[in-house]
């Protein structure tokens, strides 16, 4: 292994290597031997069993009673015997130096058997021995011709498929197999016990023989890590991700975190987004994406133009579309009439741009680059073909135009075998098609949310964390006093504990104002009746105070704070969350009852900048009352308050006690913003 | 034809038929008649061109160069000849009593020829021909063996498919094909002259070959007609619609009314629900579901159960599943106690339920049986084999299940070619099953929707018509009187249009009070500072009474409006609206500026009934305050709305002149029901 340069390549180019486990005929050493040998591994392969068994059907690989007694090095073992022997095994391989282990033997911490687990790591970890499962499907790395799997060989390609399922992995395999898309490296990490995606991504990032990453995770070993390595990957090469466990059931089954079920997965999304890489739902989503991200050059935008050759399939392509956010943009008036110019006119001109019959290869060529260089920033090509129709010409035209353009460009060729040969055409030009329109719009809305994602620079992380010195349970003039100091606005506000001088308290604040209870045992106040609003004048002021004082007598009464009254405007509800996986995570969203009713909510990891603050703010929908022209409504000051959240994402990282705050209503003015409540937890 | 009982049989079941233009090879008449022959067409089959040519390749076909020249009777003539013969050959067929045409040929109203299309309908009228087309790809009864189409002649079935275009059903047809998939009737009615959807669905509703029709639409002919036509066709057997023009660019492309575009579409997706059809998305899901419903029993309700033997895809499709409002429900304990009766600890037992290597046919069908005893609706089972598994006993298990049950069951085998034998099995022992379990779920979830649809009995529409005797623009004491006059409840109030005697209003009304200008110049008086809230004593009274006077002087200004003030509580909009396909539709949702930022509405086509209404109001996000228990509220009398919503949707059948109203806000209250303002345009 002398030259090698990573840890981890002795997995993936060994020259020498131990299958261990029972080599008769099904069992699994044998399958991966079966594999091993089928798939044309050209470097030292030895089967090693209490017998010393040369596998079934397979004279040319020698058997050995201990990985011991091979005498030479190995650069990997691959262990499939029965769980209780792992650890010895590893033992073994530690005693000749053999660097990194696959275990593909289950009955460990997936089946209940934690402790089992445990101690192959940690006989693992003495040697350094670097293991991938246990209870893992294996890995395969095409380039190598090496494939000590029990799922298919993979076809050569250039995408690296990492999942922690299996089956996901068998699964992807087979369809992708099916559909001719190939990969680069595979591997099942199974239980995780050493080796997970983080190291992976790290690694794959750097391969020179994969230009996509594709990841299939139920779980994650660290997010943090997760999120900046994620970042990292992606600013290298595309990089796919499935995460499974989006719904309640999934992630019961997945067996993650149950602290908030829907919300953690919505964490999850913006983590992704903030990462710029690039989530997708299911199986057959990813491989339409595999298959189009290698065939596509970059999509600068998100404006799409449609050329079709029939009304329908043109429609569900522009619903689709629209739904995906893509901009099927309506075409100016002036490339009406480029296209006016050498089409007759009962076609379509508007987007989607209807051929009908007109439609021949040269009429796909001229109208597509007319449309591309009237700054679309990408076009679907269908063909819906009758069985008398001469496609190939038709692939030929649209060839010409994906040769003349530096422009993504998919074709759609429909209506099954009769188009089978303007098919293969389209594949000897090099032109990526898809089976249907709206595939083709679904990747292309992953494409241009992937070459138009935020270019991230990490935001500063602020560098020193501070101890909260606050009492349990922070009282609001406590909380008030900490956030102004950390610069944050509330309108005027005094803590009053005693009637008295209301003068000094008019002239500082001024009417109207808003009375509240403090007192460390009302946690609702408005619900409790502990709040009073509209007070307009000394005496009100005076009987307010003196009503609270007696309501609240037996509820450890501090007094009131008094607040100017905020007319009305825009309610946010901004705040800090930790997320079990993420850490801190800031949230904005519409304040008020609508909060909990609505949904209307944007997440981030902490921490963000104001320009990603606000990038969070448009994603509301009552964003549209924030940029005014809204029902005659004021613009209001967004900028202010995408400082502000900036400052409450750097708060949550500066300040690691803080459990929870809620700044619920945050009034958004014209000028500036102003905290009308809020409630901390440490 | 003697014994045909319906008009349109002469379509499907002709005894003699004509095809009529060129013969040469590669013209759409020869392609017509090489279908038609080559489909094995038993009737009589004749070719009509001017030098009556026979077609090339076809010496059995007899050329003639007039219809009235063959002698015989005709039941159909198929024509395609260029569009300026086509009155002719009508007047032709008309001469000898032929009853039925397909126009196959184009250039009509789609070319901007509408004029030459009402020509040929006219003279069709004339003789009583009944016809399909112009500007179609034909037709097909695949159990007449009878093809006259442009498309690849479809596999029979018994689904029977309607297009209004003609390039979205040969991709259908072709798709189907590579799946299996086949057709009892096969239409494409291009310009709808004549015959179209509502005739066809109601000849399909009593086809004895036809047990499922699927609908691909662009526009309606006669959006009421439809919605009928649709709730009788749902009552007899399934209906799938695709209603292409979703999206503003889709609507532009299909030539839809450019009234309201995205809300036009929701109209359509209410109706749809109303009449209990089923929307799909595109042709791979309405595919999906041609496959499904004819193999699966009725679903009974939405809970689901997944039963695998590997995690991850287990987790994807309760994902998806539940994405889908599928119900992925845990399993009750005594249920886990069943399944651990013979299934080892390291399975799973939540639902997903995770067999693991477990996975032998008889532990499917033993926990698929158990899960569908215990009270789920449907089960989905998933398995997903290594190259070793012998997947053949696992359809067996699962087969086993499926046949002991009257729910539905599907399969999911996944992994390529090596379950293509378990795969065969499942097909010989008539099991459904799916490529993925994302899939399955989406059928199952169409299924259970179908099945589960509001058992419709039409609303009864009020018998007469009413004027509308209201001065306009309608003012708000004109408004008000006239809806309580039917019925409708307001918060006590006075018409004021001058001062004086204010104890007689404050003794009719009480504080506090609000006062709304009334001019037929102000429209949004909130905007324009036409409304006073919070009105607490006379002399308030008196001086914003003064107020209101001064500031419209110049507006015609009328008097004021008072009101008793509502205290807060949940504000909803109810409202009529026309659509130009449906006429009146009602619409409840989120009131305030939350209607237009949030969309938080439903929509029915008037009347409706206060079940209905009740099933509305449940599909807002804001009725999780209606039903109580939001932070603490009170429950709230949804009863008293639904009432209200029903009689407004009578209001809007009766007065076919109120073109618009708005009730917005509508107080919810804890009993009852409060409006607080309205406007309506007639």
């Amino acid at each position: 292994m002398a030259g090698k340069s990573h840890p981890l390549d002795c997995l993936f180019k060994p020259e020498a290597v131990a299958v261990v486990g029972s080599v008769k005929k099904g069992k699994i050493a044998h399958q991966i031997i079966t594999q091993v040998v089928e798939g044309g591994y050209q470097g030292s392969l030895y089967a090693v069993n209490p017998k010393a068994e040369k596998p079934d059907g397979f004279p040319q690989v020698s058997g050995f009673s201990s990985i011991h007694e091979i005498g030479g090095p190995i650069d990997l073992s691959v262990i499939c015997t029965p769980s209780h022997v792992v650890r010895q095994v590893i033992e073994e391989c530690g005693g000749v130096k053999v660097p990194a282990a696959v275990v593909i033997t289950s009955g460990f911490s997936e089946a209940g058997n934690g402790e089992g687990e445990r101690e192959v790591l940690e006989c693992a970890r003495r040697y350094g021995i670097r293991i991938i499962g246990p209870n893992c499907a294996g890995i395969m790395n095409t380039g190598h011709s090496f494939f000590p799997s029990i799922e298919i060989r993979a076809l050569a390609g250039r995408t690296a498929f990492i999942t922690q399922s299996g089956a996901v992995g068998g699964a992807v395999l087979a369809m992708a197999k099916l559909r001719g898309i190939g990969f680069s490296k595979f591997v099942s990490f199974g239980n995780r016990s050493d080796v997970g995606e983080n190291e992976l991504l790290d690694y794959l990032r750097n391969d020179t023989d994969t230009d996509v990453i594709a990841l299939y995770v139920e779980s994650l070993q660290n997010g943090r890590m997760f999120m900046e390595t994620a970042r990292k990957v992606a600013d290298t090469k595309p990089l796919l991700i499935i995460k499974a466990g989006r719904s309640g059931s999934g992630q019961r089954a997945a067996g993650s975190h149950t602290g908030s079920m829907a919300g953690s997965d919505k964490v999850f999304d913006s983590m992704v987004r903030q990462a710029g890489a690039i989530r997708v739902e299911g199986i057959e989503e990813m491989l339409d994406l595999c298959y189009g991200i290698h065939r596509l050059p970059p999509m600068g935008g998100n404006r799409i133009a449609i050329v079709t050759n029939s009304g329908g399939p043109g429609i569900l392509t522009a619903d689709r579309a629209e739904e995906l956010r893509l901009d099927v943009k309506e075409t100016y008036q002036s490339v009406q009439d480029k296209l006016r110019a050498f089409l007759p006119s009962h076609c379509a001109f508007t987007n989607p741009v209807d051929l009908t019959v007109e439609g021949s290869g040269e009429n796909y060529q001229k109208t597509l680059e007319i449309l591309l260089e009237a700054g679309y920033d990408g076009a679907i090509a269908i063909n819906v073909a009758t069985p008398f129709l001469d496609s190939v010409s038709l692939a030929g035209g649209i060839a010409g135009a994906v040769h003349s353009t530096e422009k993504p460009v998919a074709a759609v060729f429909m209506a099954g075998e009769i188009v089978e040969d303007g098919k293969e055409a389209l594949e000897a030009k090099g032109v990526a098609h898809f089976p249907t329109g709206e595939r083709a719009a679904y990747v292309f809305s992953k494409l241009s949310a992937y070459h138009g994602r935020e270019k991230q620079r990490r935001t500063e992380v602020p560098g020193e964390t501070r101890e909260l010195s606050l009492r349990r349970p922070v009282l609001e003039p406590d909380g008030v006093r900490f956030l102004e100091g950390e610069g944050f606005c509330f309108p005027e506000h005094r803590f009053v504990q005693s009637p008295g001088d209301w003068e000094t308290v008019v002239s500082g604040i001024g009417f109207p104002m808003v009375m509240k209870v403090v007192s460390p045992e009302i946690l609702h106040k408005s619900d409790e009746g502990g709040v009073v609003l509209n007070i307009r004048d000394k005496d009100r002021l005076n009987s307010a105070f003196e009503e609270m004082r007696r309501k609240f007598s037996h509820c450890d009464f501090r007094g009131v704070m008094l607040y100017r009254q905020v007319g009305p405007s825009l309610e946010i509800i901004a705040g800090i969350k930790r997320d079990p996986d993420f850490g801190p995570v800031i949230l904005a969203g519409a304040g008020g009852i609508y909060t909990e009713l609505l949904e209307d909510v944007a997440l981030r990891i902490a921490p963000i900048d104001k320009n990603q603050a606000l990038v969070m703010l448009s994603e509301l929908k009552i964003s549209k009352r924030l940029y005014g022209g809204f029902r005659g409504g004021p613009v209001l000051d967004s900028e202010a308050l995408a400082e502000m959240l900036s400052s409450l994402s750097r708060l949550a990282v500066t300040y690691p006690a803080i459990k929870e705050l809620d700044l619920n209503p945050v009034f958004s003015l014209t000028k500036g913003y102003l905290i009308g409540d809020m409630r901390l937890l440490q």
